[in-house]
């Protein structure tokens, strides 16, 4: 099986997924186009949500890190940093904690002795103990960039961590996708899996980028396996993040049924939360299967139960 | 005045010196020669060094990095790296403290905003409150290899800290020295200073480096102030690492003589330790005029000793 992942949401269900599988039969191919060189160091903060809950090692509340974190060197970092006048070019807003900042040490050594990000990826899942393949979905850079209300262009981190999502998005572009090559393996995992998820994170944030990548795209679309996508709207509402806000934003409908239109010709079926079973006929008619279902992961057992239900129901049925 | 540092009994003296003078009257010209990646990120261990002991914030008896240090990072990426079999090449054999990595992090931010070494340098000292002026000898990179008896060319980090100094250096290269131009201000500080000061550190491994730059080596030989050097052997013996070694097995001698026959024609004065009083007739001869003090820097007190009495009998005497 394989999925195209964003952050959390992703991770979370992914994590509920090889609760109920051989993690090895498990491909995840993670969104790239929120990476960023943070304090010197590339960040890839999709890929690494997706490692840390794979490896129960993440902080599920929080959805980010480490649990059971210091922040030593970011508390030093950011008092440095103010004695310079917290000149916010030097990204004291960042958050990086110190046994996570292992982890991007670690791929950055390994990037400096010629590894590419689906090498160095490979290996921190390794020292982790991730079974599943965790691939980045190219080993070029893209770039998410966001048009924001005053025209200014921000990176992602600066939107989302810097100034919090509080500003208004009228146009989302994915650089360098059009020339990007799928990483190795993504292409193979998404075309011949029994089944390829796309499970409950921003689609215009999240997972766009990954199938602004052409090959990527066309994989999906050509498939051979069940199609199967999560809603991240449930009730009105982004389960995490911005995703109501910059659906809005952008003229969707902040609904299962807008989500779903994105993904028009790419799913065979799209599972919504029990809250918006109403939803459904909406659904059935851009060509998928909705199927209706508790989807709300808590914690690791709910994320556990919410993926068997859907192996159960949609994929194996 | 001014003075050409390596790492430790640079900094030592140094630290001493601000503690007798206004330290906006002092210019440090630091090795980079040892400069390195480690783990992501441009460590630049001489510079460090003389920043932690000028504002006070080293561990002294170490010798090296913060006080009141944590190592959660370290411990947590040396754990990782022994999960990927250990690799040498992964650069576990490093030391990487949790504050001290804030200060990396500093300094690889804001040269990715692409301002300079030196201009970095200059800010990392502001926040440091340091308000003598630390300049790194260069803004180019120059790295000291060293061959040792198996023919193996080595980087200075991989020797002085992965092979803990144990191999025997039969030679000693400044790659990139003959074309890198001294920072700017280096020239000048050395030139106009009314004392330069070479302090007690490895003259094949840490004050060579700055020399090999021929806009510095000129400086020095020319310049209008008295010229100070304090010798790094005492008693037969290197006062902190392997100077001693590393002068033997290049066919030094190992006493404050050899070493200032290494800096013969641009030094007026060698300092040398009461313990080597009997060296003075043969530093003598190489036109130095030898001074015999106590030099003996086991702590801040010390050192600020050591400083006074060579700048009220050589200097302002």
């Amino acid at each position: 099986m394989s999925a195209i992942s964003g952050g959390v949401g992703s991770a979370r269900f992914c994590a509920g997924l090889v609760r109920n599988l051989d993690p090895r039969e498990l491909t995840i191919v993670v969104n790239t186009g929120d990476d960023e060189r943070i304090r010197g160091l590339l960040i890839c903060p999709d890929i690494d949500t997706v490692l840390y809950h794979l490896s129960a090692s993440t902080d599920w509340t929080r959805g980010w890190g480490l649990a059971a974190e210091t922040f030593v060197a970011d508390e030093r970092y950011k008092e440095l940093a103010s004695r310079l006048g917290g000149d916010a070019d030097l990204q004291a807003w960042f958050a990086l904690g110190d046994r996570d900042l292992a982890t991007h040490q670690l791929r950055a050594r390994l990037l400096d002795t010629g590894r590419t990000l689906t090498e160095t990826t490979a290996a921190i899942a390794r020292a982790l103990d991730v079974e599943a393949t965790i691939i980045p979905m190219s080993d070029e850079p893209v770039r998410t960039v966001l048009t924001i209300a005053t025209g200014e262009e921000l990176d992602f981190q600066e939107y989302f961590v810097h100034r919090r999502q509080a500003d208004e998005i009228i146009e989302v572009a994915y650089s360098g996708a059009i020339k990007a090559s799928p990483a190795p393996g993504v292409v193979d995992a998404i075309s011949t899996a029994d089944a390829v998820f796309i499970p409950p994170s921003n689609p215009i944030l999240s997972i766009a980028p990954p199938l602004a990548i052409a090959g990527i795209r066309d994989a999906l679309a050509t498939a051979q396996g069940v199609r199967v996508g999560v809603s991240p709207i449930v009730g009105g509402k982004a389960l995490k993040g911005p995703a109501d806000r910059v659906l809005a934003s952008l003229g969707h409908d902040v609904s299962p049924a807008g989500v779903a239109r994105v993904y028009e010709g790419l799913l065979d079926v799209f599972v919504i939360d029990e809250a918006d079973a109403t939803y459904a006929p909406e659904i059935e008619e851009l060509g998928m299967h909705a199927f209706v279902c508790d989807t709300i992961m808590s914690g690791p057992e709910e994320a556990a139960r919410v993926a068997k239900t859907i192996l159960d129901h949609v994929v194996h049925h």
